[in-house]
């Protein structure tokens, strides 16, 4: 058996008894909140030589930035893991339910995913956010970060099995592959045997590789090339401010938009208003030919890669088009499906773009930046599902569960 | 461009104009019920070259009865299609929602798939059932049926097609390979710009092949390896009816059982009882040695790997267990994860089994046969899923739409 194939085994089997854990989990995630905290000290040495390390080879600023952590991050950690502890447990729901002529009662209730693969990125605090939602959700997680965290995510992992541990509960609750090798991602990812579900924290090219590698079931996250369109009957105003809030507020994460589609007739009012506001940021603007006549010499030409790309900075490209239409079809067209807004006054335009665009959220005047577990009431997200399969757009904790049907007869038979 | 990504542009642009296609949809499934019939004469002329290849190839005799068609199957096939139609939209349901603080109406509502394929053995009848299900939810599905009905399938689709487009829907909401080579199979698993999901009905090589090659989001279905534990507590009379009809009712389907577990308190008075039935359909046993010390020479002496199949057959294995934990980690190690029954008059054991039972459904005192959508009040299925991901169980039109949220707002940023 491989090193994997018998964390497999190991996750199954304390999986088996987080099946019945019910408010055990929420002791273990109070008992890894204070393990942190308290061994906040080890975890930063650990930190320091990821830290230095990243330096050596040369990491930008911005990387080493989201790799550091300091006491205050540490203490954000546990609050988050705290947090997860205070939320309703969403095993055990009834779905739904009736009974049937035959006499069978039956139930549709939500269980454990079983055993959980998360494979993320550079952020080591992604350690304990993601272990603590697959555990309250009732599943054993098996993580695999990044190498410039390899050292990080150790001390980490090491602090969260030990206060399971202590809680009652199995350590391998939590398991840390410390390989970071491309093979032992690969391999993970071909962990049938024991994965129930396999979910990539990260960016364009992990995901990719994810869906060409993968035999296990996977939920994709992330991606976002979100949009604004400005229809004709925009309230010019609101449309400045939304688009200036979807682009600037944050540029580096997945619901900030890389497009913003405005309709002809009102191209030549609204597209100054909107430059005028995103120049406070100094965003480029990269535009199609109709956008450059009316903006002038500032406008970078786009060109048809522009549409398809996350610039996650502030370069926002622009297309005036003829219609609502006109703006759907690109969507279809350009949009990974993650969240679009239409700006407008006009009834029908709201209806026809919410029922036409087929993203994970779709909004009427109001800015895409909203697309988050937390803002929409759904408590901590693992990620925000971009595929349909399963859960699409913010996941809670709800998307870390499975469903079974229980029937209770007296005897029937077919 | 292949073949097959054509079919899949083409499918796409059909599950735009499905997105929006409401009671239309419900119009073209009634006309392809009665084009079917209508076309009898045509698909049974195609079905008879599909039978008498099949008798050349040297197919059994209940292969080629699975792949026949007469008028009164295909009348069949029409009352499906036209039942789906009768049921219910699954698209455009409320899932949930709520209004933010900061005024924002959120909802998640059902939407559409998008395009789903289907790959599919023998049975040409699926052909109608898959179509019209995906239809029903407003996707467009790409069908792969086995060469062995491919002109019974190909005429099928034709007249599907034919009457689709002239309910005034694209004729690309259904299209089905013609190529039946292994490659095209692999091609349409791996169709990722274009299948939002790829469900394969067969057997277990077929899910096994899907599992290794597909690059596109997949439901598993239907293998079953189902059980039924005979506690010490159970009305014996209960226990053989159920364990006789769970076995022999039909055999070759995947919710009937294969392994029966009984506990050694009551074995000695139990299995003769069991025996004595199941002799009426001569049903062959494979038992531990401690069934054999009860039942005599006529039992087989079991092998490890006799507790792990599916022998979809008249033959059972038996397994004498020292408890009812014992029964839970036997199903923990060779159960598929479809249906396990136990049979008890005992509270405790009832809930222990059906906590810690991890199968997409766990009955109490009842034959593993009713998992099925149309006896869990689901409507027609279209598959059983045994994954965890997006639906377990039998899996109805509901199984086959994603959700989107749509927010209204009144220019709230972020």
């Amino acid at each position: 058996m491989t090193t994997l194939e018998i964390m497999g085994q190991n996750a199954k089997a304390a999986s088996r008894v987080l099946m019945t854990a019910g408010a055990k989990k929420d002791d273990a995630l109070n008992a890894i909140a204070q393990a942190l905290i308290q061994n906040s000290g080890k975890i930063i040495k650990a930190n320091d030589i990821d830290i230095e390390n990243g330096r050596a080879a040369g990491l930008t600023e911005s990387l080493i930035d989201r790799l550091k952590l300091d006491q205050g991050r540490i203490e954000g950690m546990a609050k988050g893991v705290a947090e997860v502890a205070a939320q309703p447990d969403p095993v055990g729901k009834i779905l739904e339910g009736r009974t049937l002529k035959n006499g069978l009662k039956i139930e549709k209730i939500t269980v454990p995913m079983g055993v959980i693969g998360i494979i993320f990125e550079a952020r080591p605090n992604v350690t304990s956010d993601a272990a603590a939602l697959c555990l309250k959700a009732g599943s054993a997680v098996i993580l695999r970060g990044g190498k410039e965290a390899i050292n990080s995510n150790t001390a980490i992992a090491e602090v969260m099995r030990e206060a399971v541990e202590q809680s009652g509960l199995p350590r391998d609750c939590v398991q840390l592959i410390t390989d970071t090798s491309r093979q032992s991602a690969t391999e993970l990812m071909q962990l049938t045997d024991y994965l129930d579900v396999l979910i990539p924290r990260g960016g364009a090219g992990l995901i990719k590789s994810v869906v060409n590698n993968a035999k296990v079931p996977v939920i994709e996250t992330g991606v976002g090339n979100c949009h604004v369109y400005v229809d004709k009957s925009a309230d010019l105003e609101m449309a400045k401010n939304i688009v200036y809030n979807a682009k600037t507020s944050r540029p580096s994460v997945c619901n900030a938009i890389e497009t913003v589609l405005v309709h002809k007739d009102i191209a030549k009012e609204a597209l100054p208003l909107i430059k005028a506001e995103l120049d406070k940021k100094n965003v480029e603007i990269r535009g199609c030919e109709r956008t450059a006549a009316i903006l002038g010499d500032s406008v970078v030409p786009a060109c048809e890669d522009d549409y398809a790309r996350e610039f996650l900075d502030y370069i926002l490209a622009v297309k005036v088009v003829d219609s609502l239409d006109e703006a759907i079809d690109h969507l279809a067209k350009y949009s990974t499906g993650h969240s679009e807004s239409i700006v407008t006054s006009d009834y029908a335009a709201a209806e026809r773009f919410t029922s036409c665009v087929d993203s994970s959220a779709v909004y009427v005047n109001a800015s895409t930046r909203f697309t988050d577990g937390g803002e929409f009431g759904l408590g901590a997200e693992i990620g925000i599902s971009t595929q349909k399969l399963h859960a699409r757009g913010p996941m809670g904790l709800s998307s870390l569960t499975s469903s079974k049907y229980i029937i209770k007869g007296n005897g029937q038979i077919r």
